[in-house]
């Protein structure tokens, strides 16, 4: 922005009004505070609280835990943590239909498994499918595309894809709490990353619109790819290979690789999540004395749902004995939040 | 920064000065504004009028080329291109004294090749490592170690290690010029990363103290990692297994996978850098119309080095062949460079 341009250079001395308009206009552009509540929908207590301090703790200068805006990063979980991911990770849903999509394409798929159990919606065999068989999947569906091709496939089934029981749009279904958290660190000068299980690039066909967060502080799953330049065209194609598994301790992994500081706040919801929260609190050669480590814990049957130990997904059990052990907050989605959807906010 | 804080509220509607005050700190604080010559270490001529012109057709509003903020990526080639690589990669001399130094730990190095090579300075036996050797110089050097232990044994040579010709720290024999570009895009919103060939952690022991960008906006090479939680200690630790050959191809790979956008602007100095420099300029899928893809083309044998098609260090060769045809900036040290170091100014 070229702000001088709106300074006429020989009135502005003696015009003071138009000082005093710009001051404001320059308020407004650059100032990062917070009027009121930066996080109205969560009750008070002492989890909205620790949030709270973490910001006010490291932000005010003077204090003994202030951080420099550049070192100022947190990370986020995304499945779990800022949308639902119950009763199925949005991801496995979206590639099972991908698969079906695709059969016309693949007209070899109809009789070989694992393509066969998806096609035919054959509940049986699809419990039986291995981590092969999933792999398998994956890859039809994730690879031998370019990021834009997949982004656009993913953005186009987000588009029209319902969940089974609230029969919103899966990017309705983001918690409007955590929509919250993502804005008051922003505007706190914090850098916010996702650091997900789920592959990049269908985290980069929704994390901007819905989160606000932009495609290089998305870190996920990747495949290995390789460049091509024909006919005057560059193109990335993903291969069958992973590049990074970004989840358990991948996370730790994916944050060394993609940001290389240790963030300051962390929120995750899963035992998947442990080796990124623990990144957060519990990793030498950080000069930062305060941390936080959060866990969103589904709590709430009523408005969205209740699991931590006995799911397959988003399983919350070590990191439920964790928690009081390394003074993590958890996060108790029917008490700490007003509303869990930022719909909910409407229909009041 | 709470500007708020700074405005006394029952005065400021009626304190002229004071908003006047108020209007001029926050410019200072908030505007991107070039005052004067924002290249001036570049004579006046067509590469800088492009460079200036890129940035102009960019940020001014209305413009057709305007690129909206979130969306201004400019990557940057490291050696070559932001500092010197002559007459040896600093990574590759760097290597070669962390063998000789840890050495002492690695009795069984004195009589192993390709290590023995390195310690006794054989340069008959050096002159005939292949690619395999290196790779385990790089990895005995490289791995075994967390990001932070390797950034504070790279950063504690770089603090001593001096190139042979100009008896100078290496960081000082960054390029004036293209620190004056790298400052220029950023007062313009440019987000720049730099995408190395050089692994990522030897880039970030000096990357934000050297450029001012910093460890999220550096891809490199990178070797797979391995994350442990043990003694209530999170460590991460590179193993011997590359997770990312940042080079050549595998830029263009990087550049997906960190940044997935296409970057507005790239510079590179050989032909490492052309899948950089064709993702830049010739991908399908990016909106913006206007791009520049530049190249540092080592010509000046007096101040710095001369250097293209007959050299293995920094060959630039199908560069030369295709700037012409694609429509890319050469960047002809000699003549568009009043100086080349920083410290050259002080000397004037």
């Amino acid at each position: 922005m070229r702000w001088q341009l709106l300074i006429p250079r020989e009135r502005a001395a003696t015009t003071s009004w138009l000082a005093l308009l710009l001051a404001m206009l320059l308020l407004a552009g650059c100032a990062t505070t917070q009027v009121g509540d930066p996080l109205p929908s969560w009750n008070e207590g002492p989890t909205k609280a620790a949030i709270v301090k973490l910001i006010e703790d490291t932000t005010r200068p003077g204090s003994p835990d202030f951080v420099p805006p550049a070192e100022r990063i947190a990370t986020f979980d995304n499945d779990g943590t800022l949308w639902s991911e119950h009763p199925m990770y949005v991801e496995v849903v979206f590639t099972l239909d991908r698969i079906k999509a695709l059969a016309g394409q693949n007209p070899s798929w109809r009789t070989e498994m694992p393509f066969k159990a998806v096609i035919d919606n054959d509940q049986a065999a699809l419990a039986k499918l291995g981590e092969e068989d999933f792999f398998k999947l994956i890859a039809a569906t994730h690879t031998g595309v370019t990021s834009t091709e997949f982004q656009k496939a993913a953005a186009d089934w987000l588009a029209v894809a319902r969940h089974p029981r609230f029969d919103r749009l899966y990017t309705e279904l983001v918690y409007q709490p955590m929509l919250e958290v993502l804005a008051y660190f922003r505007a706190n000068g914090y850098k916010s990353f996702i650091v997900s299980g789920g592959t990049l690039n269908f985290m980069r066909s929704f994390a901007e619109k819905a989160y606000g967060i932009p495609p290089e502080q998305v870190i996920g799953t990747s495949f290995d790819a390789k460049f091509t330049f024909e006919n005057g065209v560059a193109l990335v194609k993903a291969e069958p290979r992973l590049m990074l598994l970004d989840d358990g301790p991948g996370k730790g992994v994916g944050i060394d690789h993609f940001i290389g500081r240790i963030p300051i706040a962390s929120f995750g919801n899963s035992d998947g999540d442990l080796a990124m929260l623990q990144t957060a609190t519990n990793s030498p050669g950080s000069k930062a004395r305060k941390r936080l480590a959060a866990i969103v814990w589904h709590t709430d049957a009523a408005r969205e749902y209740a699991y931590d130990r006995n799911t397959h997904v988003g399983r919350l059990s070590q990191g439920l004995d964790l928690a009081p052990k390394l003074g993590w907050t958890l996060i108790d989605m029917k008490n700490d939040w007003k509303v869990v959807f930022p719909f909910e906010k409407s229909e009041k």
